[in-house]
């Protein structure tokens, strides 16, 4: 089958064997997404080797769990040791010894053929078409912003970042009914966020007026200067949301998280049920993200188009 | 009266007229505790001119409060405007425009007298001594830790840093059960801590083994390298509590707070009543973290005993 893999520090496409987990599910992708974490692993992130990755719908070729085969589906990209304590609390996205799909260990989904363990599979919805699906993984990760803070009406809650995680996230957090905004740089994007129904702010136009003030500050910019931004537009007591992984080592003012009793939350993935509920119920938008299709055949193209500055979503079509 | 100011970057014993806020009480000091706080403040922090100190035990001599005169009291450093959304919701501590005592726009405590609104003022129990009474407020700031995060008999907690800071947050937190762990450079605090039945490590015995992390690790140190070992030492999903305001700016790998998803919780100032009750209850030991006692005439000296690396509570004898 054809693979788009990274190996050696070199990406290229190549003509492998489908995989053979033989206690895990043979999916055949259908669509696949392309995700920062794609290009920052093609930039040395994670280490990694293989295929790669893991935003992905499918169809079940072969599963133990028969129920699945022939049923379209998307997967969690987490596969937990199944033994440690956060495996046993069934919280595999936080095992010290799992696999990631295309990002650790594990081939990904840049593929036409991937394995996953029939556990992680959802059935999707036959309400959310392919183009929608393929985003489960993104939006479940905007969603678990949701599952550790508590947002509400009551609250003015800033995104920094118009960005593809930024945009799902400002469409994931305006079904709180919270007053919301998006800041971006980028006039297009903004604009796109405007459509889904978001307030929007340019970066130029902001004032960091300690009146201002937000109770929650959710960083998606990935950019440097996003984290101490954030500290700049958080009221005492509230809290940052930090959402992108590929800040690296910045530098950062401590004073104020302490004298303004500031918290700062890691977030990474989340629960795919919420994501697909979401999309089932026609609670956000995710297709108008979408800038381009390539078939897997170029996918080399494909990344060097999704590693364009400001680039939105791009799609690997990777069934024949 | 005497009072140690800090004016013009220069630290003085003034001789001045006691204060005469009169909307406010008048409080006769009897005890004062040098924080290291007040050693930043000489050092520029908070840009502050005035009389230093906020950490205090006196007696009343005049106020609105009438029940107030002639007793025992201690008092929250923070005063609010009273008219914003923080002070509507009871909380001082965050009012944009508050002023503290000995930090910001209000003379502090090395002092024989100073003024406090009467709603700033707690009675002090008959059981619990000025020696014990002068450590409320540290106290206190420990104490927030418990209003900020649920820590239960189940947890495994580490604290970083076996100074003044750390003493008082091994001794609030070992109050809950927990699993304790105070981590210091120097073998004498450590040895003070076990006496207060805190279970020690020295620093250079520690293993950042991943199996060996930790629920929730308390930053006290105050150390540039403080959070980037508590970041090595939290489990996933685990929280770390900021507690030094002393840090400054500091360079921080954000990439594996994003991954395990950790939450960094800056905590400041707390409640007096949470801190009198366990003085009252015996459940803490403060008395054995006082290493000297100076007049308030010899503060200059005091100050810069209190300036040596390493030293503990030295206190400030202010009445005649």
């Amino acid at each position: 089958m054809k693979a788009l893999r990274f190996e050696g520090g070199e990406l290229r496409l190549a003509e492998i064997a489908a995989p053979r987990r033989a206690a895990e599910a043979l999916v055949r992708v259908s669509l696949a997404g392309i995700c920062n974490t794609d290009l920052e692993v093609v930039h040395g992130y994670a280490n990694f080797n293989g295929t790669l990755g893991h935003e992905f719908v499918g169809v079940v070729e072969e599963s133990p769990d028969k129920s699945q085969i022939g049923r379209r589906v998307v997967g969690e990209i987490n596969v937990g040791c199944g033994r440690c304590q956060p495996c046993q609390q069934h919280d595999a996205r936080h095992c010290l010894n799992r696999t990631a799909l295309g990002i650790h260990n594990r081939d990904g989904a840049f593929a036409e053929f991937l394995n996953l363990p029939s556990q992680n599979l959802l059935i999707v919805p036959d309400k959310v078409s392919d183009r929608q699906a393929v985003f489960t993984e993104p939006l479940a990760a905007a969603c678990e912003i949701l599952d550790q803070v508590q947002i509400n009406a009551s609250h003015r809650v800033a995104i920094i970042g118009d960005g593809k995680l930024g945009q799902l996230i400002g469409r994931v957090l305006a079904t709180t009914g919270c007053n919301l905004t998006l800041i971006g740089k980028h006039a297009d994007k903004l604009e796109l966020a405007a459509k889904a129904g978001i307030n929007t702010l340019a970066l130029q136009d902001l004032k960091t007026d300690p009146a201002g003030r937000f109770d929650f500050v959710v960083e998606a910019s990935g950019a440097d200067s996003g984290l101490q931004l954030a500290l700049d537009l958080v009221k005492p007591r509230g809290a940052i949301i930090l959402k992108s992984t590929f800040h690296g080592v910045v530098q950062l003012d401590t004073s104020r998280i302490v004298v303004d009793e500031i918290s700062i939350i890691g977030s990474r993935c989340g629960r795919f049920e919420k994501a697909l509920q979401l999309l089932e119920k026609g609670q956000v938008t995710v297709e108008d993200l979408i800038v381009g299709e390539f078939p897997l055949s170029n996918g080399i193209a494909a990344m060097a188009a999704a590693q364009q500055k400001g680039m939105l979503k791009i799609l690997l079509k990777t069934s024949v």
